[in-house]
């Protein structure tokens, strides 16, 4: 059952693009608040803003033989995706294969496990999305597959499918909706914009989005 | 039972700065060690300092309509306090309602819950202390109450306390106690201050506090 | 049996200062993927990298006495490496302590349980690697040990023991064995300097540790 | 601030037995769904279903004297909730406690730490309500105190409020609202024993309930 | 978005009530260790072992309103499979709705979040597989789907795979590779029979899988 | 490093079982509140109370190989304790490996990662105290070692300890100091037994243990 798909298709360049710039908190909403990954999953720096083509891999445990083997399959604009099959902390990943992993135009990586040399991989600024920072080494000793569907972090990735990724977290969109979900991302946008700025000058949120009668049906009462 | 209340009687402005100045683990250990949340409430950026008023909100899990409400009876100077009804880690604060916060004079967020968009409430400065980052929508079905006492994140705030947080976390003061409190607190930084210069010089706790006897007595023993 | 050992062995320092600059993960693998601590003992700020003897601390939960005793047995480029007996996340250390630490020549703290006062402790660039930053008080009422054995975050660390500590988190090094450590991390990293030019110029790891007969006589298919 | 109160006002005798057969889940919604404490407060055995009186304890973290000083406060049908003043694991509470408390009436325990002997507390039949089952020994050093507000698993009991536990967990019920909330419950358990009737017949909620629809309006789907 | 499937295919009944008679461990081993759900879904009560079809269920959270639009769904033999749309452990699931469920033939429920009214489903044997046991409420104000693909305590489920259930937890069977598992589950059993009389009269491990030479070629030494 | 130790000194018979009788509870206490391991070893079933010798095993993560190797090392009396190279809740052991275990006298397995098989374990009455149930399956692809001190749970057991488990929890004791501990553990069952009747009759531990004075000098009040 160790496999390795070498074709997968991948989202439109520019959709990818216009996602990065949405940023995961208005993509998530924007296709109708599915696809994050749980909230464990955190930068290991902060300000990292990106949006890329899953490449996903499946490992065993403690196992990261099957890294080297996704990063062939790496095309520039991509993003590493890996699922360890059962709940594992070890640090999967470090700098020479974020070294690796660039050359072949890695944008960078979310993984349901450990990461280290984070240090150094904040030099690179190599973005990674971790469950933990953890040296603990792993073994190349059982295979398993890369673009295969996976469930990382409780939510499904399957190759190709569009990673978004900042401060906020991990959203996956499935390659299908991307282009949909960036039009609605981009009315979102458009629409909190104009919001913002009566906002910032004082007016309510209660006023603006018209919610006192609601409140008031629904029973709220000031006293 | 979903209620609002409105005139809240709040501690005064110089003892609430006066706290601010001494920050969470002296006007912890002020008040007799007691007061703070729970050691998962983070900052979601280093460095933030600030005390304020608590405008408490009671609100059910993974629905943030009562922070609408709450804004409006926020005054300048006032923190708002979040605790779900139910355990939650959706995001219930963004940079739109920091937005509208800031422009009624909020100085912050303690939410028992998640916030999200942490890239950009970090880039207007906005503190949060908050459960967990996630992006996980919510939806405005259900009110809650506003200034209504609230356990949050295992500590009991009424409208009206005073909150202090920074980076070691939050810490809440009864408004009737605050003043005293920062009496205690001062003179502790005062002592702090002497033992200080004393301890950099290489003198030894064990001697400024005099500590060999009763340590002998407890039967500490040299090898 | 609350006792106090005054002298301990330390290895080489200059077998320390070459375990510092090879850092946790190398010095990890080094000694065949021993000694790391539990993944949740985080530094209080990015950056810092250190090593040094460990004068360890066995302390009751919530007493931080033994700090002050503990301190008088520091030695220039010590670590103190503080385990709680049972369970405990309350704030053992602050800026007073570490301001007296530092005095005596200390380098760092471990602690598997709460830090406060991480604004100023940053500010003096003082390292602690800790479970928890929280503000809660501890008190000075019973006796523990220094220089014993302890398990500190689920690492057996024995007084003397060199200490590695980074942005990837701790290592425990056997005194005894850290020249031998310090060899294997040396070559570990010339080795790792040739690979890291080879995979940033694009080669595989796939070719360059010839791993593919491997993968494919363990049953990896491509398709 | 180590104080005790030996006068609390405790709720009729009636009404807390009526409490006890209505059971956690029920009580809990006739109150308005508040009142739960944390999920994480199990039962050291199956089966046990009891109401009472709190007795609070405030106890510093592991250190169980004050549950002696509790023990002479207890009047028969009293229930002990102790909380420490920070997160502890601890096994506060065993047999010979139990024995105590028992000869004075005690119905049980609810512990936000840890209880011990729990063998022989289920052969007694002395039910506990615990974060953790811990054998960890205790001190009697510090003082805490009996009979003032806590918050316990996140919950805020006063002296005297009606516990109510049982395999669902354990809920608070305001002494003053005691008499009002068995009413209620009295009121839903009646309508729910119809109900059951209904649904055991094989009739759906869907229509017994009304709900269709309520759900097409909100815009459910069959496909 | 909230739709409700109602035509869905299910597997075979035999093959069913085979993979009920061989258990989660042996079925998991049999489809190549993959579909166990996480270790926190644990049964309420010892000793329910069943398998059945999964009726899927996307909700809310904190909102069980789709479980009513759900049991209109059953088959005899179904399993109800809720999954929330974030993180929640609020009690969706009592003995009202499992008397309403039972009455359309359902054998259990898998809850990727709270139950309530344990003794009173222990009662019934009434299986149930959560996150938590948890009397906290639920609202009905949102609708969510039934019989979509859900992630359920980070396992994939598509309505009419087969849930088998135990002691040991739950594990999901794709619909299509029911039969092929079922018969690898029959050989791995006929072959553990045989081994086990083997084992139980004193014959080692090692020497029935002859396991020492490679044991040897890896590097084990014997002292 | 993988090897196997396979000469290793036990206890006395006598003391073990001595040990046993006392229970983890007493045991702890008597040698100075040491040894326990954390609170999240639990029993797979209510009710084993068991002392034996460790025979200790230090594996890869998700690689029950070496139970297979120290099977072959136990002898009448022990009991296999399993400490994972870096945190892993899979299942390690299921009924075929304890039915090997107990063909050579092996008293039960404490194993600070998961089991499965727990309802045939149970029938078997065969004991186990893990951090997870859980039927995630291993490889036996990396050896580890047997009868090497390992640090399991946060405690460090060596080979040859004594391992004293009951509901309550897990406890080691060393082997050198398991007679002198069992004196201990029996004077302090004796008194407590004589405490007990008192308790039993009402008399109150303030009382019995004196501790009125100390109380009021440490500064509690009575309101």
């Amino acid at each position: 059952m160790a496999r390795v798909v070498q074709d997968i298709a991948r989202a439109d360049a520019a959709v990818i693009a216009g996602l990065a710039e949405a940023g995961v908190a208005t993509v998530h909403e924007a296709q109708g608040r599915k696809g994050l990954l749980a909230s464990y999953m955190r930068p290991i720096y902060a300000g990292a803003q990106v949006a890329g083509s899953a490449v996903t891999i499946s490992a065993p445990p403690g196992d990261n033989w099957m890294l080297h083997v996704a990063i062939e399959q790496v095309k520039a604009g991509d993003i590493l995706v890996l699922a360890p099959t059962s709940p594992c902390e070890d640090g999967y990943f470090g700098d020479l294969l974020a070294t690796s992993a660039r050359a072949r135009g890695c944008l960078g990586l979310v993984v349901d496990a450990g990461v280290r040399d984070v240090r150094d991989l904040t030099a690179m600024q190599f973005p990674v999305w971790s469950k933990a920072v953890f040296a603990q080494g792993t073994v190349k000793e059982t295979p398993g597959s890369v673009n295969v569907p996976v469930v990382c972090a409780g939510a499904l990735v399957n190759p190709g499918d569009v990673i978004v990724a900042d401060d906020d977290g991990v959203c996956v969109v499935a390659r299908d909706e991307a282009a949909a979900v960036l039009d609605k991302a981009r009315q979102r946008m458009a629409n909190e914009e104009a919001k913002r700025a009566r906002l910032a000058a004082g007016e309510l949120g209660l006023d603006i989005y018209q919610m006192r009668a609601r409140l008031a049906e629904k029973g709220l009462k000031y006293e």
